[in-house]
């Protein structure tokens, strides 16, 4: 049976995955957590961000379950690069995966775009790209200073990310992938992406292609969401682009993400894309949706599809009953998420 | 008398410049142009981009028209690099000035926002950052290839960008910037961003000041853009963030741009953020707008602000009054709006 670590963290962490773990108990019964407690309340106490003790505990797991981490009192960078982006590059998280629907039964922000008919995702390389680390910082605080950020593309890294973006393609019903990059200004990383994209393109002849530099494609996806199907692109863009994806339909609220190793090395990691939101924590009244569909990609990738499948089902089942303004309550949404994932 | 020189480019470059022109002479009687030939048409014909000759030329003018270079036949960078970004660069353009107004009797995308309730001006730097051109490839073509792009950042670059910045909001009714960046993953060019910011924030005591990351402002300018007064950032968000600030108030197809030397010492450069498009060009159909309120931003740098405020004010009158499904006539556009502009 599959063993998860779970990070419930902070905020209204706890309170989603509390629900996320509900319903996984509910449609895979016997599956084993373990809690982990990271984030900004341990850094507070302890000092300490991920000891590496924690870190080989979690690489023996088969998936992670994060809730949230971080509070506005944590100092930038601390969390996200000694927490976050540590698990990401350790597990060697290639695949960034972010869905984006338009639910049945809720609203977007865009007049011309009805419900159902968004449903695309981003497959955001993790492990590369402006998030390596490679910057510094010379003459600081003087008027000759100079910092820098450097972009780093492995033709390694790229063809993976690009591989998995076809493959996910190649299962859905479109059967389209989106290149996004700035191949205009960005000429270097940019010819690398682009032709590492043709080499995999070339291979899956029944899927369709195309390529936007990533304005042109942070515009469209506000003036036709509907043209995307699976949108394949580098770290930074994909963080970009996937917010304004998530804002499209309906709001981080409902987004959810895998920071996946397709090769099973490592554990993947799964969390909503919301923060831990400190304004409503511990009111029991967040959204545990985007959780669980966390869990339901989580479950996927653990060789679960039906058990994933039914979780989606789930909750397009809520989403599609939700009476406008009436306020939630949080572990009654993970009740009834459960209910109809095993009716 | 104002001296400009006019690229007027390829695609529909010519016809819409031609209506600028017409607005600028009804307002300010008397401008010298000069045209020059540059673009996709001349890179084909002549194998030339920007010949040194054009540009100690182009250098000796008060500003520059620019209508729109570029076709889909011109390999990705050539003119890009070559003659748009060799003229920010050589011409020390390093305020990009891209206001987003969504105007009376215009529709935007979004169901929640109403016209007139978006006016927002992005302040992207334009000589720094990701656009420095610092990158490499190594092993090209083979599984070992790396590629790499620098984002250089100067204290000199960045202060004087953040500077103009609240200059502008000082002029603004809501006196508010907000500086976007990615301080928790872009840990040495964001502190640099941060800390220049902070600076000259406290002299500027009647500004009120916020920070967002790059990923939440991508999301906020699709929830809510009316929350935003001055944005500055840097070169590359700065390219992201405004197409989408244009796509949430009615399209490219009325953004204006600016590529502004504030201290005079070079040329700026105007023309509107819509490229070429090759489909429509030679049917007399495009719309003037974007390039009219471009020639506005020129006035308005030359010295002649009540002259920029007639032809802003004409395009709100023309906007108001366009009846929805009306196909419109590029020339008539344009005399309506010199009529406008000097009645
Ligand atoms: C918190 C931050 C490091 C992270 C990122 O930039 O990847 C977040 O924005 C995300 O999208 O998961
Ligand atoms: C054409 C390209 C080089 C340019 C940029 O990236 O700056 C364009 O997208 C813009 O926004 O003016």
């Amino acid at each position: 049976m599959a063993r998860i670590a779970v990070v419930a963290g902070d905020g209204i962490g706890p309170e989603v995955v509390a629900q996320a773990r509900k319903v996984i108990d509910a449609v895979l019964p016997g599956v084993e957590a373990t809690e982990y407690d990271l984030g900004a309340a341990r850094w507070h106490r302890t000092g300490e961000v991920l000891p590496d003790s924690v870190l080989s505990e979690l690489a023996g797991h088969d998936a992670i379950l994060l809730g949230a981490v971080g509070d506005p009192t944590v100092p930038p960078g601390v969390l996200e690069r000694g927490l976050l982006l540590k698990l990401r590059f350790a597990f060697d998280q290639y695949v960034n995966l972010r869905p984006s629907r338009l639910w049945p039964g809720t609203a977007g922000p865009l007049a011309n775009v009805k419900p159902g008919e968004v449903d695309l995702v981003v497959v955001r390389e993790g492990t590369e790209g402006l998030y390596a680390g490679a910057g510094g910082t010379l003459h600081r605080d003087t008027p000759a200073e100079v910092a820098t950020e450097e972009s780093l593309n492995t033709r390694h890294g790229v063809e993976r990310v690009i591989r998995d973006a076809f493959a996910r393609a190649g299962r859905r019903e479109q059967r389209k992938v989106t290149l996004v990059h700035k191949t205009n200004v960005l000429t270097h990383a940019g010819s690398l992406w682009a032709r590492a994209f043709e080499a995999v393109a070339a291979e899956h002849p029944d899927v369709t292609t195309e390529y936007q530099h990533v304005d042109a494609a942070a515009m469209f996806l506000v003036t036709q969401p509907q043209r995307y199907d699976v949108v394949v692109t580098d770290n930074l863009f994909g963080d970009i682009l996937t917010d304004i994806a998530a804002a499209v339909t309906g709001g981080i609220g409902l987004a959810a993400s895998g920071c996946i190793n397709p090769d099973g090395r490592y554990p993947s990691m799964f969390e909503p894309v919301h923060g831990s939101a400190p304004d409503i924590a511990g009111k029991g009244v967040a959204d545990p949706v985007a959780a669980v569909l966390s869990a339901a990609l989580l479950l996927d990738q653990l060789g679960h599809p039906e058990a994933a499948a039914r979780v989606t089902d789930a909750v397009a089942t809520e989403l599609a009953s939700r009476a406008p303004g009436v306020p939630l309550n949080t572990a009654e949404v993970g009740d009834r998420l459960a209910g109809y994932a095993v009716a």
